[in-house]
């Protein structure tokens, strides 16, 4: 049966059903038991887990079994550098940085430079334009918090040594029929672009290599990366390694109310370089799920599960329950009109943005710490 | 219309028609003009390019223009390690350390660990095998001659970091549809191998990359790897750097006379690591030009063109072109039987062989000056 919806690593098309790529993807469900068996390590739960926008894993339970053997994991994510980064980008490192706190593992973060630069049409763009902008973001992520100790940052190209020499073991399992059908590749894709995937399964079982025995890995992901990482899923064994588990969230609506803020759709996104003008007209013309007039939203009430605003405070911006509640009960009963509701909005958002950007400077003077170069 | 030989970078199959090669790919011969051009420069004309072994070039010319505008050349040559290497192998080297000598150039070397690991069926197979059976061929590559300031010899793997950059600006503008026409790949093939040609095209440019100026490259290499630098070619100018110039060899006969000596047909090939004893029993079963029996010999002479003993003294065992002349003459009269002109041959291949081996030796002390790791 056809979705209407397709999901790539470079694209995402149509309405996602978060259920319909749970069954056809054959992941599983985080479930309460597996909510409650995390918490148990972590001393609390994560909003994001307890709000199911992490709501599916891979082999989760058989990581927190090793992690209970006395065999701790690593995390692994990473970024496809782009000058657009937004505030959906970072849901992957929020978990990270917090996974990397209540654990106190290691987090190995990969900035696929010659991915973007091999997936972009533009000629113009050279990979050391995508290397300067990767820095950048190198630097909102890293700001998030993480450990230097205990943080590797790393640009594909920088350290080629260490990962070619891995992602060819990776390739040699991996057949063109197999991207083909992953990514839904024609014959008129590049060759980078062909090769690429076991570059991204490289660090999937890099910690193994290096510490020459087998280390569990956990990649948290959005959806769309799903498919790369079941490559590396398949091949790990082959070449001796654990599968790498994974977790998986959802993406971050547009403020149209589209399934993911796209950084390609510059008025339906936030970027973390918006100013707090820019952020106040976005979210202004945000979608909400509130009646057609303030007389009719304060008879009605609206729906905050429509309510682009509402959803921003769940996905994002407010990891208390308890006031999260409140701003769902406003919209519902109608007591907190759209626009107060969209201002406040703007204004979280500006304070986190600001107050983002300071983190961030701070970090440059010490981001030479946490990037690794062969 | 359909050729009854076929050439791949890893198969050489049916007799192979040089001329038809050479129509069939657009490569032009080296003529007589050419040939005193080159002799020119160096003072002295190479026995392979004076006998046509080496036969066939693109942009030679240009090269030479280049040269003489005082826009010198470096050279690129490689190998896919095998702990097989021949005597055949040595070909592409022999030329590159004569043209370092006589025009002064520098020469790379790249050992491609990861294209022979990629291509190599059996499962046992080891990067890390595969990495130091390389470092033997590259001892037998560098004990030629080649001088120590003006060579770099790398691995893939090792270098990783250089090339990959590199190559993946290559691959950017090589689609699947490109490669599967050229190498006959089909969907079942790696998607390693795939990309390799890439990292084959990167040192056809890298010094102009580390020099910042478009420098020329000639490339010596046996015709079965024309269609990586045809791909190189065609990139080459779309990164803004010069075509790299080639020069192209046949192929060493095998010992039955088939087109190739083939370093998986023990039988018909002479190894770097054979016995004396070794060469000559193998040289004794080589085929020659003669008749059915000693006496028809003595009557009506052989053919020498046939005679892989008179071949392989062309081809590399005698420079000298007086000499080589006795050598064709004898067998064509019949005065030289085909027992004595085996037992000679052994003798030349065995004293080759024990030469090389103990620079072979010398070369191995101060082989690590030679590497470049990234």
């Amino acid at each position: 049966m056809a979705n209407d919806f397709s999901i790539t690593p470079w694209k995402v098309e149509g309405t996602v059903d978060y259920d319909v790529f749970l069954k056809d993807s054959g992941i599983s469900r985080i479930d309460d038991q597996l909510k409650t068996r995390i918490a148990k390590y972590t001393g609390a739960s994560h909003f994001m887990i307890r709000r199911e926008i992490y709501y599916a894993h891979r082999d989760l339970n058989w990581l927190l079994d090793q992690y209970e053997k006395g065999n701790p994991f690593y995390i692994f994510t990473g970024r496809g550098p782009s000058g657009g980064m937004t505030i959906g980008h970072l849901m992957p490192f929020v978990l990270a940085q917090w996974l990397q706190e209540k654990f106190g593992v290691d987090v190995y973060i990969q900035m696929s430079d010659e991915e973007k630069y091999l997936s972009k049409k533009d000629p113009n763009v050279t990979l050391e334009d995508i290397h300067k902008i990767g820095y950048e973001n190198m630097l909102d992520i890293v700001s998030l918090g993480f450990k230097q100790s205990k943080t590797k940052v790393f640009f594909d190209t920088d350290n080629a040594k260490t990962l070619y020499k891995n992602a060819v073991r990776v390739a040699k399992h991996i057949t063109f029929s197999t991207v083909k059908d992953a990514f839904g590749f024609g014959n008129d894709m590049n060759i980078g672009l062909i090769f690429y995937t076991s570059m991204q399964a490289a660090p999937a079982f890099l910690k193994s290599v290096e510490e020459h025995k087998n280390v569990p890995c956990l990649v948290p992901l959005a959806i769309d990366q799903d498919v790369h990482l079941r490559l590396a899923r398949d091949v790990a064994p082959k070449l001796g390694y654990y599968k790498p588990a994974l977790i998986h969230s959802k993406f971050l609506p547009g403020l149209d109310g589209s399934s993911k803020m796209s950084s390609s759709d510059k008025n339906n996104t936030i970027y973390l370089t918006d100013t707090e003008e820019e952020v106040r007209v976005k979210i202004n013309r945000a979608l909400t799920g509130q009646q057609a007039t303030a007389e009719l939203q304060k008879k009605y009430g609206g729906n905050p599960d429509k309510c682009v605003v509402c959803q921003y405070y769940k996905y994002f911006f407010e990891p208390d329950d308890k006031k999260l509640n409140g701003i769902f009960e406003a919209e519902r009963n109608g007591s907190m009109l759209a626009g107060e509701h969209k201002k406040h909005l703007a204004e979280t958002i500006n304070a986190f943005l600001k107050k983002h950007r300071q983190k961030k400077e701070i970090y440059r003077k010490k981001i030479d710490k946490y990037i690794v170069v062969d």
